[in-house]
């Protein structure tokens, strides 16, 4: 599609002197992701992967849970001024045995919710919808080989040299070899873009995987892995306190600050193995 | 409110031996806002300064101006099994001569769209609901004094210093004093609370001023900057090509990589005095 870059002439200030060079953007633009016709959802993306990012949005919704739960998943006609698609609109049909629930980030907060809208009624959310068993999964993972992790995701992110404006996500098997680095603009994507190729590979749930993302563990990208069943997440940066609590609760396996030979342990040490 | 930091015990693997000790989270719970008692948008924030986050999201998304368009703002009874109010969800009340138009992040996508939803349907949007002329401020700031701009922000982050976890935005004048910071699990509440926090005080439009963010520029945080009447955006990390666009279109100064003395001038650069 050619549109996950984008040139600019821009203008540099430096100690040396100023110059104008061509610059390179990680291109961003919108998606609206339709549910059997009906608009869903509008997420501010970086273009390509576009049906992994569709469908692993579901997956993290709770609508899907195979590859044999999505029919089809096409571009709507979205034709720009000068007849052009914009490759912006796709609709996701459900096969016929899908409930096709009213999804929404709105929904993970009320379906359970007897406090109207606390941290406790997100988690519940997610116990309530999620498919598979993340604290049960035995697998164990070497802390030395987690600690690569950062540097084999760095490696993988083509983009991200070129412009520096892009998140990235790493699905690693336990001896850390990568299976699957995404990058855009939104860390949310990145994550959703990794798990609805795993949907469509038909290996779902990621039991005994390794999630690695580049910035910081929120609730959001915990219920993420939770919901495709994978056991571990490490994150270059912070994780927040409902991050924390929701991989406690959960059983999941949460890493911060992965530097060097340094990590922060904040649940499920008894996966750490080779100590 | 006692929520902005969470303690948690946690396990240190470090070179020199593993650990354990106390380590400080960056609060994260979601917010419901409520428009006239009609559910509008749940985010994921960090707690304190919800007023600020309802009002600016409220400029934001064009609903509101003045600080007079807003009739009252108060906590609902959201009330935990324990009886604690959980302090998560806001009723807004707009003054009787405020069209209460249904604010969400899709309208912006669907308002002007002729083309379904596309990157330029997006800057439509914006311009569309615009209250001020952001291209006329005739505003100048020396680039020295941007440079000063990172470290300033930092400086007034004290949230970020115990957690690691937590995204800024400072309102700057053009000498460069600091006028607001606030901090945020989302970089996008940061934001709103800023500019909540200046429609309160009735400092709208905030011509002349500059905002300056820790992560990266997205479309969004343009749309913010120019929906709140400032002419001047810094980042410390890289811009999407769709902020360079809307900025563009603008005529606010997006400045990137603003790191020592250097920065990347992507649009407005007659703005940059004293070169």
């Amino acid at each position: 599609m050619g549109r996950v870059t984008v040139q600019r002439r821009i203008l540099r200030l430096r100690e040396t002197g100023d110059s104008r060079r061509m610059d390179v953007l990680a291109a961003e633009e919108p998606l609206e992701i339709r549910l059997n016709g009906a608009p869903l959802t509008v997420t501010m993306r970086t273009p390509g992967d576009d049906f992994d990012l569709a469908a692993g949005f579901l997956v993290s919704e709770g609508a899907v849970g195979a590859a044999g739960d999505i029919e089809s998943i096409r571009y709507c006609a979205g034709a720009t001024e000068d007849g052009r698609n914009t490759y912006n609109v796709l609709d996701v049909r459900l096969s016929p045995w899908v409930t096709p629930i009213a999804t929404s980030l709105e929904r993970n907060f009320y379906t359970t919710s007897s406090c109207g809208v606390c941290g406790k009624a997100s988690l519940d959310a997610v116990r309530t919808v999620a498919r598979w068993e993340v604290a049960s999964d035995p697998v164990k993972m070497d802390p030395s080989v987690i600690s690569e992790l950062p540097d084999r995701l760095r490696a993988a992110q083509r983009v991200f040299d070129r412009t520096g404006g892009l998140h990235a996500a790493g699905l690693f098997t336990p001896g850390g070899n990568p299976l699957c680095v995404r990058e855009d603009v939104g860390r949310h994507n990145a994550v959703d873009k990794l798990v609805g190729w795993a949907l469509r590979e038909g290996m779902l749930p990621l039991s005994s995987m390794a999630l690695m993302v580049s910035g910081r563990a929120s609730f959001e990208l915990v219920q993420k892995a939770v919901m495709a069943g994978i056991p571990v997440l490490a994150a270059v940066s912070a994780p927040s306190s409902l991050a924390v609590e929701l991989a406690a609760e959960s059983g999941l396996t949460l890493l911060g600050f992965v530097r060097g030979n340094s990590m922060n342990v904040y649940t499920g040490e008894a996966r750490l193995g080779g100590r």
